[in-house]
């Protein structure tokens, strides 16, 4: 149907909303016979399904009636105060007033648009960077400026006077970033945090990986060292990833006055996060469940990562080069410059073998074309050697 | 804090975010020696809790990893179903790929805002209306236009060429709005969803509490009857009046291009509702379990509804009226002219009693001050009359 006559006038918001083509691709990704590399699904034999059936239980027949009732906006008091408490391990000391709950990261993503995104806005992202929180912030038509990164990640010198003028935030994720897998050194770190106060850029830290490091060593939150030394940042941290994402929970941690007016913003866009859900998480993590289960998670990701690496030493030729995680669960892969990824993408779906071209990733910066992300979490490790191994013979053909 | 000193920049929109001064008075609402006329919230004595309790016991037991996986954007397939089957009831036929399921009505208001408002468009709402809208739709910074309403609720003879011209939408609730508790006849149904496909005016149907009528007749909805004279109408139902607030469990029913651009705005906006909640929703729902149950509710909001009536006839001055809703949560009251609502709120809470006043509720019209919105719903009986005779003497006193 022609737009002129349908009945009614969208916003130009969402006439700039158009079907993926990446999407349309990947919808073949749900049909069995495909070895997808494309999801971003955690490993549901890491989810607690017990334990959290147990802490559901407990809740209702406790607490039946306050845990279906609606609630505060700011979020369920004592799930605040715990995540308060949870955040001295990245090194923030933090008031329960400081955390948001939300309904998963992506939510905090939205709303910070709403808080800080006006049409043309200009914020700065790393190049590349998570594709969910792109399309969050597109709907408030923002100006993306890509912030330089290399193989330790963003580049803090990157953020120059000329680029940072007049940012309204810069979006960074420093522990295994979506898509490439990659960590920020504690010196670019620290860096970041300084050029950023120094700058009056406030920093949006996104961290749902962080707790999903099975290498190295743990670094220091953005919010810990950004306090230190005067700059505004915000973190966003998730339970998807530690517990389950069907929950659909996670936080936002920021000073009063952002908490205040994002308190607002969340109250006209969805009242508040699921009573039910946050009292039933807390009855999951309040005795310290996550100690004992983490490790669990962590040593399914660094098996499944294993597999996916050792097949790519395997069967990827010299031409190509990718990241080794520390964490978390993708790794980023170059390929020689002329082979597109989306082009390799049609190749592979024709083989059963599915990834996400790199290309979308690029937010105001140049597209690297001849990229790609692999998740290594959700596929069993034959058809991981299997998958790696048609990808490998595909790009040797190209 | 001088704003200009603040180390970062707000978008306009959250610029013009203030902290009401009503919801301040508010907050001593929660102090337990008010008698709170002023909440939304309804009776936790009409939530199904070991039912609900059940329901997740047997969704994790059963299908617990798919349950706290991530899901469609779109929603849980059998609960959209259930949805487009239950809207015969309404008289409205529907297929599940016209439902797509969010987390409460209030996130349904957000993504509609976000498809159809841009700065400056004209959106046509009652007056009064519902102040939760009114906050969703204002982050998007439209022009309100009211139409007018009498005893009978909205007036489709108001919606003339002028008024509607140009309005992206018109925003109404038909049944026991709130905050009046006046529902539409027939006859001005059909005269509404007539002229609004004529002016190709989008209406949206947000209808929360229409399983909760205690008295009259049912009347259709205005999806069926505007489906059938070719209007575009969205409709808006929710699972928090009839089985918990808590779960944040609503639903959209839309024309299949309109839904494709709400589940890329869902998705942008939190990927998807908790598939945890719609499978316990459906394994709730899907045995007929609401055919037995909402009689039980609906007796508590009749008893509930009586108290405060029987209280306002035997202690309100003839100078005073209000609506007698045939079913919801409200009573809409009008005072002398010379009354004021927040003003007399202020005395009334110093005699411990607290309601909402009706100014508020006007968006783009003349606010009538001298109304003001009374919930009956979760005060016990006692406490209703004791209430209702401390108001009535503040407005004999006027």
């Amino acid at each position: 149907m022609d737009s002129y006559t349908l009945p009614y006038t969208f916003s130009q918001r969402a006439q700039q909303l158009t079907s993926s083509t990446i999407r349309e691709i990947l919808k073949v990704t749900e049909r069995p016979e495909i070895i997808s590399f494309a999801g971003g699904l955690p490993a549901p034999d890491g989810f607690p399904v017990d334990v959290i059936n147990q802490a559901y239980d407990t809740v209702l027949a406790n607490s039946g009636r306050s845990a279906l009732q609606y609630g505060p906006t700011e979020g369920y008091a004592p799930l605040r105060a715990w995540v308060a408490e949870d955040l001295k391990r990245v090194g923030a000391s933090v008031d329960a007033d400081e955390v948001l709950i939300v309904s998963g990261s992506q939510q905090a993503l939205d709303m910070l648009g709403k808080l800080f995104i006006d049409p043309g806005s200009k914020v700065l992202v790393e190049a590349p960077s998570y594709l969910g929180a792109i399309q969050s912030f597109s709907l408030f038509e923002p100006s993306y400026q890509a912030v330089p990164t290399d193989d330790g990640g963003l580049i803090p010198a990157g953020l120059t006077n000329d680029v940072a003028a007049g940012a309204r935030f810069i979006y960074v994720l420093p522990n295994f970033q979506n898509p490439t897998g990659l960590t920020l050194s504690l010196e670019r770190r620290q860096a970041l945090v300084e050029r950023c106060a120094a700058l009056q850029v406030p920093i949006i830290e996104d961290d749902p990986y962080g707790d999903l490091r099975y290498a190295g060593t743990a670094q220091p939150g953005l919010l810990g060292l950004g306090r230190a030394v005067g700059a505004t940042v915000i973190r966003l941290g998730s339970f998807s990833k530690v517990l389950a994402p069907g929950l659909r929970l996670g936080y936002i941690v920021a000073p009063r006055p952002i908490i205040s007016k994002l308190v607002q913003i969340k109250q006209a866009t969805d009242l508040h996060t699921a009573t039910l859900t946050q009292m039933a998480v807390y009855e999951t993590v309040k005795t310290g469940f996550l100690t004992e289960h983490l490790p669990k998670v962590r040593d399914i990701y660094k098996a499944q990562c294993g597999y996916m690496l050792d097949a790519m030493d395997e069967h990827f030729p010299a031409t190509v080069s990718w990241t080794r995680p520390e964490g978390g669960m993708f790794i980023w892969v170059t390929l020689p410059s002329h082979i597109d990824g989306t082009e390799l993408l049609a190749r592979a779906i024709a083989r059963n073998v599915a990834f996400v071209p790199g290309a979308p990733f690029f937010a105001g910066a140049h597209p690297q074309t001849n990229t790609l992300r692999l998740s290594f979490v959700t596929v069993p490790e034959a058809r991981i050697r299997e998958g790696i191994a048609i990808l490998g013979a595909l790009i040797k053909e190209s």
